[in-house]
């Protein structure tokens, strides 16, 4: 039997742990609440727990596992050293030798962006190859950088934080820290409080149809069908979002001219409007050379490229 | 006796050629307006005359060359695309097969930027190898990326364009027909128009004694020295665009996380004021991960960075 590589992509709420073959064939994969507040010990285990039941599922026992990591990760040493999102922070966990004892076989690290970055570029629309500019579109952006095939990873794993380019340089406050980050005006939360803002304002009648009138409701995703559905303001406000997130591209394209722009996670995922405008603020704006050669293409792999990065990252045996 | 190469570095007024060894050394050097106005064989003629010049001055014969074009170039053929600062544009000119067949030597073209990038990789700061960010900070504000120390070029090599990066979204209209690019806001124009608004306006005196009123006279460097002097607004102007232009390799870092920022070209040798706020903007504005690391340096190559590259492109007999 071909070798099975195990998968997990850690979040701030919720962690998917997953079974592949090597060609990145997912044969099982299962989600559990992170419940973070418990600390690493209890995370970990509860992974690792998960692992053993769906490898006794399908009869076969992981080779490898890679990991995707919400932070700062040493990755030689497999140590974790700040996870913002976590409850604990986990400075300095040696998360790989922990998940590595309990499950039986070598654990390799990753942040998050840049496992996803992986996937993108071992299984999605960059495995053949070339330059690659990804951005995961999601709570917060996060990005990665592929140089004629290779991952940008820089002296701390940390290269590719694209969703924090200064975008707006009095800009909203960033959970970074700095001002007017792409992340603080075209993320999840960037956009939906626009969308909440139209709705209290009136100003998003069919929104308002789609939600129940209840704010908590409201997603890029009901966005994208209120403005489709004929919400003027509500469209103006994901071409707003999505010509900041052009800006951002279009920096990185002038910077790097890649074969290849992906954009991932949820955000991504919701209409034709925002790649469209992204498309079109890449054009108007970079104005060097030309660019019908850069290719703008939504993932395929959805808001699995985490996992996809994790079963690539396993099967390198962690080798970048 | 060891191998002598040329140099050229093409500029829309003046034309710089030099000899000089593999090893960097400059040999002779002068430089000849440009006057573009006459057209490619023209220009190439009279460059062609003084590198035979300086090398029976030197009695000794290039053995190739390497010439920095300011625009698009197709570097495998040998052709210029499109020089926008050239009078007649230059499209189409088979500039390295004219040149060549006058000088007897093969001649390689890149664009000026990248050339000026090359330089710096190879004889200046960056010549230890690693990931490194270059500006060169002049009339306009070019720039060049090195990952791993490959010199990043892409399909057309017009990789580096970050003087072009979008730095205010809604900013002045750009050369390149984009609006609020970092060429915009902190390039030597960008900078000089704000000092010519304070000397007019009453608010720079000291800048008023050093140009004798003359806002012919007003410059980055003359700006600098009034700053210095005391006058507190033209201080300001400057810590405006550095701080721009801080925003600008604050992208190139959280992007790249590079080992290595090099400022080059003439404004960026106007002083410490520049510098440091380049370095302190970079330090409030990348939050994701600790940026002792980067150095952020001042080129020791002047305005010589281009010459520089062309020794090191003719040496490596253009492969990059």
């Amino acid at each position: 039997m071909a070798s099975v590589y195990a998968s997990i992509d850690l979040g701030g709420t919720k962690t998917a742990c997953a079974l592949a073959s090597a060609d990145g064939e997912i044969l099982v994969e299962r989600s559990i609440p992170t419940f973070s507040n418990q600390g690493p010990e209890a995370v970990l285990g509860r992974i690792a727990a998960l692992l053993r039941e769906e490898a006794a599922e399908i009869a076969a026992t992981p080779v490898a596992a890679g990991m995707g990591i919400p932070g700062l990760v040493d990755r030689r040493e497999g140590v974790t050293l700040f996870l913002p999102n976590l409850a604990t922070r986990w400075r300095g966990v040696a998360a790989a030798r922990m998940l590595a004892s309990c499950i039986g076989c070598p654990v390799y690290l990753l942040n998050d962006a840049r496992i996803a970055t992986l996937g993108e570029m071992s299984f999605g629309l960059g495995r053949n190859g070339g330059t690659m500019v990804f951005l995961t579109l999601g709570t917060g952006i996060g990005g990665g950088v592929v140089i004629d095939g290779k991952l940008r990873l820089g002296p701390l794993g940390a290269a590719g934080e694209l969703g924090h380019q200064t975008i707006l340089p009095d800009g909203p406050l960033c959970g970074c820290g700095n001002h007017g980050c792409l992340e603080t005006l075209a993320s999840g939360p960037a956009i939906g409080a626009e969308g909440v803002r139209l709705l209290r304002s009136g100003l998003a009648p069919k929104l308002h149809e789609l939600v129940g009138g209840n704010a908590e409701e409201v997603t890029p995703r009901q966005m994208a069908a209120a403005a489709e559905a004929g919400d003027e303001a509500v469209g103006e406000a994901i071409v707003r979002a999505a010509a900041y997130l052009g800006i951002g591209v279009a920096n990185m394209v002038n910077a790097l001219h890649p074969d290849l722009v992906v954009l991932g996670g949820g955000v991504a995922a919701i209409g034709a409007l925002l790649l469209e405008t992204v498309r079109a603020t890449v054009r108007s704006r970079v104005r060097m050379f030309p660019v019908d050669g850069v290719s703008i293409e939504r993932s395929v792999l959805a808001d699995k490229a985490g996992l996809y990065g994790g079963i690539a990252l396993a099967a390198r045996a962690g080798e970048l």
